[in-house]
Formats: structure tokens, sequence, C-alpha cells
């Protein structure tokens, strides 16, 4: 059966990037005027600011504070710059106890020309080493897979089978996995994989946006939902299907829409995530 | 055991789209004086030729032609749309038979919304259609999957494992693999699925070149074996032990080469080709 189209703004969650010239409490505002319900908080948007304040502003305007991005990032050449990524992401998962966030993204890294493999074996690490505080902390990290083309600098986990078998390799209840039909929208494999990570209960979230043909920028050309060629409803569908019943994250970097007006821009993320999510 | 590093040029096979501003003529020419081995015929090199006397042009100077390059390009939202792909896969499979080359590279196509698996029908449908003539042409087709950052418009084959999968569905000695370091190097399967298509005596072509950081174009800024992080001579390595010992060709779409001196670069390529491939 086909995956009926979103009916009301129960579930739409936005990453503070997405309107990255916000303030966040311009973002918070905004938001909450027009009805969005949940708000991953980009660690940018809190540079400088208390973040358990910022939580409460957020809940406050009657949004949900639904990640905080991103941590991650383990490899490194020396082993004292792993350690120092560790470190950081221990500051990261106090942070996101601070604001309130269930769980950080994890972007989880990648050394131009380390064996990737490598950089897999420092990813595991970097994540087990802080494992026992993201206990403490009640903070969940949902390892992010990303695009391939990301794969030399950004993460060496390019796909939600290789997330799902990390997941399952280091196999705590804190570590689970974030769906982005971005990156993951190619894959043969993207129904299965879903679903086994379901079954694991381990989709800690799902980020939406569109793929552009042409896609001008590696990094900063992402579409908004039906600008693109990501059938997102049917990913949504297989991800609720699954068991997800968490908030649909949108997630766009670009820089064009960056320099439109931001009110616009919102109302237009909310028309598409009505049509085409 | 480390793979060794390349000795002589023997090997050795260049794409004309590598050194674009050239035209045929010279590319030969060039190639023969610096001691290339091969070349990799791109279809507008020879756009208004004779295919069967640019070929002999291209043996009389001594080099071998290792490819057509390129076919494929069959999904189509109409039939008749579609039906045109085979008719121009046919001739392309002639203009192959008339230059001497024993495969044409298939780039297999994708349109922008179409379901990714529709696209996939399309292009085993695509291939078979062509089989019979291929076989009396005597002209092998190699199926190239392409990174996943191409899945939108160039290719619905996106893996190694969907190539063998595909070429092995369709099962006929006709239909083959070129297995791209560019396309297929962040891939965790990647050593596993290069001695299954060994094992099925399908690798019909290797092609090299690297993935710089950053990469600031999606299609044209590919760097030179070298100057990126892709592990070449390793991949190397998985293709000779899965039985491959045809040639090492180099396949580099850049506009900052293509604006340089293509002698001084074509004297890079070969440094490079000792160095790091």
């Amino acid at each position: 059966m086909a995956t009926q189209p979103i009916q009301d703004l129960k579930k739409l969650c936005i990453h503070t990037i997405t309107t990255r010239p916000w303030s966040l409490s311009d973002a918070i505002s905004h938001y909450a005027a027009a009805g969005v319900a949940g708000i991953s908080v980009w660690r940018q948007a809190i540079e400088g600011q208390d973040p358990a304040e910022a939580g409460e502003r957020i809940r406050d305007a009657g949004l949900a504070v639904v990640s905080l991005v991103r941590g991650g990032f383990y490899p490194a050449g020396e082993r004292k710059d792993r350690q120092k990524a560790i470190d950081e992401n221990l500051r990261i998962i106090d942070e996101a106890a601070a604001i309130g966030a269930p769980h950080v993204v994890l972007v989880c890294g990648a050394v131009p020309g380390q064996p990737l493999e490598e950089s897999r074996k420092q990813i595991r690490e970097g994540i087990e080493a802080t494992l026992s505080h993201a206990e403490s902390s009640a903070v969940k990290l949902a390892i992010e897979p990303l695009h391939p083309m990301y794969a030399d600098s950004r993460s060496a986990i390019n796909t939600l089978k290789a997330a799902n078998d990390l997941a399952e390799a280091i196999s705590s209840p804190l570590v689970g996995v974030a769906v982005d039909v971005y990156h993951l929208w190619w894959d043969p494999e993207l129904e299965e994989q879903i679903e086994r990570c379901g079954q694991m209960g381990k989709i800690l979230a799902f980020h939406i946006c569109d793929w552009k043909t042409p896609t001008d920028d590696l990094l900063y050309d992402r579409g908004l939902m039906g600008e693109g060629c990501i059938p997102v409803r049917r990913i949504r569908g297989w991800v609720e299907a699954a068991g997800f019943a968490g908030f649909n994250e949108v997630e766009i970097f670009s820089t064009v829409r960056w320099t439109q007006n931001q009110e616009q821009w919102l109302g237009e993320i909310i028309r598409a995530y009505r049509e085409s999510s």
C-alpha cells in the first residue's frame, strides 16, 4: 500500500542548519509560530550559550529538542588527536544532556589517505570510549551513514548496512542509527537494511531533503523535498513500517536557500513537507 | 604481500577523454611516442571519422584498442526512447567491431525521478536486446558501476555487487564488468566483489585515477593517481589476484588538467602511473 501523505506538522522537525542565517532565538520563534513541532540543534547555533538554558527556551516555546548535531569525527593519524576527539565527544554528550536532546548525531569521520578499514576501527574505538559516559548521561548516539562521496574526509561509514553492522558489533542500547535519505536513497539494499535496523530497535532518527539534478556542489546544494529524485515518501513508509514513530527531520544545506528570505523559505519547507514527504 | 609497483608501460592504457584537447591523431602520436601501450577511444574522438580506419591508424602506431567508450543509457520514460537507446547501442557495437575494440564500456543510465528498480529493469532489458548483435559482432559489453553520486541521472548501477548481480542474471559470456577505482573505492565489500567478479570470469576492464580532497565538481575534478585518497595499487592487487591481466586504463576528467599543456600532462600521467598505481 502506498504511504499516505502527511496530514499535520506533529512530526515535523527542522535542523537549525536548514535556516542557517537565523540565530537560535529566531529559529525557535519562527518554527514555533509556523507550527513546527521539533528542532534539531546544531552546535554552532548554541556556541557561547548555556545549553541548559537553550533547552528551556526551546521547550518553553512548545518545541521538542530532537537531537544535537553533531559529534563524531573520531579517526586521526595520531593517538593524541584521537583522544582529543573522544574528549570532545564527551563534552558533546554533556551538551546533549544539558539541552535535553535524547541523542547526538554522529558524523563518524575519515582521514584522507588513511585506509578506510583503519578509520572504521578508530570509529568503533571512539564510540566505545564514550559509551559509559553516554549511559550515565542517558544520551544515545546515532551513527549516521554518510553518502559515499564523503568517504574521503567526513565518514568511513557509507551505507546503512555498514552502520547497522557497526551498531550491532558495539551492541549497546545507547548506540543506534540515523537514516538520512540524502545519503542512502541510491542503495539497492536500503529497504532491507531499514527493516533490519528496525528489528534491532536501532532507528533513532529520520532525516529528509532531496537530491537535485544537477547537483552543483558536493556539500551545499541539497534540495527541498520534491525538488529532486529521492522517493522521500516511499522511504518514510519503509522507516515507519520498521517501527519508527519519531520525527521527520528536515536537514538541508543550501547556499542558495541560505541567501533567500528565511521566513519565505520556512513556508516553502512546510508546503513541501505536506506535499512531498 | 603488498602489491609491487609497476615496472613498465606494457599495460598502460589511456582514455582519449583524459587528454580531451587532443584530436585522435594527436593522442595516437603522443601516446605512442611516450611508450603508452593502449588507448580507449571515446566516441566523440572518432565522430565523423571511419572507425575501421581509426582502428588501423591506432594499430599502425603500435597501440592496442582497449575499449570503446561508451554505450548504455538505456532507461527512459517512454518505450520509443528506450528503443532509440537500443538502436544506438547496436550502432555502438558496430563501431566497436569496426575499430577493433574487444568491448564497449556501458554507462547504464538513469532517469531522474524514475524509481531506480524500474531503471535497473530497463537496463537489463536494454542489454539483453543487444546481446545477439554483440555476439555476432564478437564485441563484449562491460557494465561499469558508477559512483552513487551519479545515481540520479547517469547510472542506477552503483556498486560492484549490483554490477556482478546484473552480469550474473544476464548470464551471457558477452557481458562482463568494468572496475573503476573512482566509483568503487569506498565500498567495504569491494575486495570480496572483485574476487567474485574474477571467479565469474567477468572482469573486462580496470580504470584508474584518484579522488581529490576537496572535490570541487561532481563530474570534472578527478585526480591523478597519487593526488588523492584512493588506494589504487592495493585495488590493482585485488584485481590481479582475481585473475585480471589486462590493461590499467587511466581515465581522468579534469577541467583543470584539460587547460594544461597536454604533453606535460601526459608526462605527469606516466610518472604517476609508475609511482602511484
